[in-house]
């Protein structure tokens, strides 16, 4: 029997509880999609303030140097690279998760020009199938995009596999991949592999470089708290920048972008990777959220995700008992990311009469109910708390009702 | 002879100059550089104050749909579509100018696939014939950058140009095309044409429809005031939407983005040019700035505009003779976008020193004075106080110091 007084007493000893109150959190809600879009960090405000009166605003042009922009996007791609076991140098925040997959994946056909099968998790993000689907048809129909399950996807690398691409952790299931198994068996085909870190960074230890990993993306809006659309970044291997060439040539990737030339020549290291003028607002919170995510060990943050989900699974299975929810994640911490899924079959319907009530999870189609769990400012009494709330909702059949079952657009 | 009170009496006369107020402006400078960097307008402040201290700090995730989040790519863009002559519905605002003149050529070489030649100018804006360069290696060489001077450009359109890429205002001479001629003239050739308005939009009429422009992209941070690194945005004819396809494939320009399909399929018409999740932080902001300069007729901010840049000429005739000197800008008005440019043999440390007394350009490389003319907050009383400046800078020999001279990694 789980009571609400066990879930306080986890909160009075967890050593991360201190770092809830640099967030910004609404009263009245349980937020359980810090997986969707992550929390604001107090900090963030101040400094979005600082630099849109004083750097924008009064120093104009200059701040590129003076304040650093033009540093940003490799400043927070090494203190992202710390997150993700990358050595320094080999992280950059740039662009979309999207355009940052376009960018490997075009480049690693290139790095295997003998090679024709792009291989993914059926059921993976769909912009990473997207991407690589664009992809092969921009390139003529010369690669193929293969998908296997989750559990076939070792058997499937084959000598014809390029490039292996995979998000660590199932954005639906929260299933988690064996990253440094994987890869070892999609090098040992000869192929290399891509690591979309989206569900990852910031949530769980990743060990890029032990892993020995060619490429990684990652987003800056979840668990790094960078705000509603924040930078991603990606990573290559050190060993593979030297041969790296994206598809994307822009000015600011250029080893000389204030020399003007015609002719492209890529910047050495990481910085190739860089496209575009960087968004610098935008950039600069994501920086905060960085910094939030690195005052935290992530061996503490892990430990802390595995027991809100625990909680979350074992109140589940004592207050939800026959109200027609399916765990749609994994039993087994070690093959969980940071969050926990259901099916139900009116997961729309029920998603919504729980943010009605506060607490804020997401569905995915067709039918998953998902929570998140963000380490940093969550609480075990919250979990307890959304859960006595997901039963209300069930037993009462509260989500039966016209308002929640009408979809918007966006959900 | 040109008098400070002439120019004071053409402050007093400019339907324009109450615009000055909405802007934040620092103390003792003259700001010649808003078409690098734009400046702040008041408002945007307080809307990322309300946006990241309500919608994200307590809507958090909600605010997709109910701060209309979702929409912001489509909705600023239809504003800026009307700043550059275009239908509702045929500009987005996505990624960088880089990454979407990507899509655009990559789109048009598919639209036109017997033909091999992308035709530019020499001496466009690097990123432009770089992002030409990387998709002609990515695509396996079979196509070709062609380089013609300005003034070749017409009679180098043949019937093996696929595309022509130009950019409507250079960013070093402020030479501005013929956007109504030339893009005829591409049509005639079988070609398309795609016209980069980094440096026209929010400074001069534009008018896409009615020159039947194919394709375009702009800046956001330039005369829009959307601040440092805004999102772009590109433009595509609506008779060109049907058959455009994007080379990046991503999840938000899918045609069901929140039915999470396995494959993809484009929305309709231009949000299919959209990609990853945008940067909402800087979306935001950017739409209060083209806000702003639709509050200003076009027609009147062009004519101030060419008033301010004639002013800064003839200031320089009558006070800056025989001091090194040589105009870099065309000298007809109808010819010039919104700068003047002028070369000096120790530009660089020109430039400098200028900007030590308060007078900010810019300078491009290789000896390139670089001075814009942002309509909605200069006055002319500036123009004729920078010019004095400049005299003294050149006559004195000011610019001739050791700390001048030491070139930063960026300027």
């Amino acid at each position: 029997m789980i009571r609400r007084e066990d879930a306080l007493a986890q909160d009075a000893a967890d050593p991360l509880a201190p770092l809830r109150e640099r967030f910004t959190l609404p009263q009245g809600v349980i937020y359980l999609d810090g997986n969707s879009l992550g929390a604001l960090p107090k900090a963030t405000a101040l400094r979005l303030e600082q630099l849109v009166g004083t750097e924008w605003g009064e120093d104009l042009i200059r701040s590129w140097t003076k304040h650093g922009w033009i540093d940003l996007p490799l400043r927070v791609g090494d203190k992202i690279a710390r997150l993700v076991g990358a050595a320094p140098g080999s992280v950059a925040v740039a662009d979309s998760t999207t355009v940052n997959l376009f960018k490997l994946m075009a480049a690693a056909l290139r790095l295997r020009p003998g090679r024709r099968v792009i291989l993914s998790e059926d059921g993976n993000f769909p912009t990473d199938l997207y991407v690589a689907q664009g992809l092969v048809e921009l390139l003529g129909n010369r690669h193929e995009l293969r998908l296997a399950e989750a559990a076939d996807i070792a058997g499937a690398i084959d000598e014809d596999v390029v490039l292996v691409s995979l998000t660590e952790v199932n954005y639906r299931s929260g299933r988690l991949h064996d990253m440094a198994g994987l890869t070892r068996r999609a090098h040992e085909a000869g192929a290399l592999i891509l690591w979309d870190l989206a569900h990852s960074a910031g949530a769980l230890p990743v060990d890029l470089a032990g892993a020995d990993a060619d490429f990684a993306v990652g987003c800056g809006y979840k668990y790094l708290n960078g705000g509603p659309g924040a930078p991603a970044f990606l990573y290559v291997a050190p060993r593979l920048q030297g041969a790296f060439r994206s598809p994307l040539t822009g000015w600011l990737g250029h080893a000389a972008p204030f020399a003007f030339e015609t002719g492209y020549r890529p910047a050495p290291g990481i910085a190739r990777a860089i496209v575009g003028t960087p968004s610098i607002l935008s950039l600069a919170a994501l920086e905060i959220g960085v910094d939030l995510a690195l005052a935290a060990d992530i061996a503490a943050v892990r430990a802390k995700s595995l027991a809100l989900s625990r909680l979350f699974i074992d109140c589940v299975v004592q207050d939800c008992a026959g109200l027609g929810l399916t765990l749609a994640a994994p039993e087994r911490d070690d093959e969980r990311g940071s969050q926990v899924s259901y099916r139900h079959p009116e997961g729309y319907a029920v998603m919504q009469a729980l943010i009605a009530r506060g607490v804020i999870g997401d569905f995915r189609a067709p039918d998953i109910l998902r929570f998140g769990f963000a380490p940093l400012y969550l609480r075990y009494a919250d979990i307890f708390d959304a859960v006595h709330i997901l039963r209300e909702v069930l037993a009462t059949k509260a989500w039966d009702r016209a308002e929640y079952k009408r979809r918007a657009a966006v959900t």
